[in-house]
């Protein structure tokens, strides 16, 4: 059925850009049908309520970063300029982001973190398995560069989510002034909470 | 008059207090009033719109905010131990918080940072000056601490600005798990972004 596979995916798809550019309290279903120019009444054939349809969002906005995250901390690398190439696409995302819509979104699953996450056990939930995730994947780096003697960290758990917040910290920043450069301290910002140096012959930004 | 000494003043508190717990988009001009138990007729005698309480809430809580930081930054400890002990007030904030309301409400201005700051210009710019006034703060103990050999940085403000950011990061951890004691690892954290070694005499958490 046309109805079933591209309605559906038209809410979705309105959703999460509407989430990213004004968050998700001021949405109404109204206003995601419009943006997806379906009509209102189909909406709870796809979606038993917004916050079901934000679930959906997140997870679907987390496949694929994940996927993007996976490229790049899986790949054959060192382990520092792995995480060095992550900020690196982080920071051209914002920028690529900034250009397409003249704002820097920052970060849906920070932003509502701060939005939503002490209104709703449901979203709350779901983004704590995504930052768990995020730690998980920064953490098996951390744990390599440490077997190679590259990072002094005691607890490479902790020392991945400190970096995950050095992240998001500055992806606020970077919303907060719309400008994608505040990223550019995180790779040096990095090497400081791993206790780490530049890997020879990594020359900065290049 | 008592309706220009009142009404106004419980106006702005219940805003606050609202703005904390749910966020600025969910909020009407109707419920803050009915928060505030003052008339809604009355709103726009004292607020041009809701925009104009928002900027005042931003500025009674800075206020507040500025008075603590100053007295804690300010203080007579050697510069390092000032800044530990902005982080363990920040903590027991939090903490406090979360007893008498039951979540961790987080930072208002980080909260308010990703809710509106690409939605509204003049929200955007008073969160600007109130966050580069923090890093003013944090920048002036950590050029203290560089004068006294303590610190490596080669650049004490955006040292400071990645102080600021680490803290904002975490606080949206302690604000999602619902638990202070994701803050607990700021100290270490700063230690580490400035190069630097925790004070003689200083024990962790002591």
């Amino acid at each position: 059925m046309g109805r079933t596979s591209d309605a559906g995916k038209k809410i979705l798809d309105a959703a999460q850009s509407l989430i990213e550019l004004r968050g998700y309290s001021a949405l109404g279903v109204a206003d995601i049908c419009k943006a997806a120019g379906v009509p209102k009444g189909s909406f709870y054939y796809f979606y038993a309520s917004k916050e079901v349809l934000a679930l959906a969002v997140l997870d679907e906005h987390w496949a694929a970063q994940k996927a993007a995250w996976s490229g790049v901390l899986g790949g054959d690398a060192e382990p520092l300029l792995r995480l060095r190439l992550l900020f690196e696409e982080t920071q051209a995302g914002q920028q690529a982001g900034q250009q397409s819509c003249g704002t820097v979104a920052g970060c849906m699953f920070g932003n509502l973190s701060l939005e939503m996450s002490n209104q709703t056990e449901a979203i709350r939930a779901r983004l704590q398995q995504i930052f768990e995730a995020q730690v998980d994947m920064v953490e098996a780096v951390v744990t390599e560069a440490l077997a190679r003697g590259e990072v002094t960290v005691a607890d490479p758990r902790e020392a991945a989510r400190s970096v995950v917040a050095q992240l998001e910290g500055q992806v606020l920043f970077a919303k907060l002034y719309n400008s994608p450069q505040q990223l550019s301290p995180l790779w040096a910002n990095c090497l400081a909470l791993l206790g780490a140096r530049a890997p020879q012959g990594a020359v900065a930004g290049g």
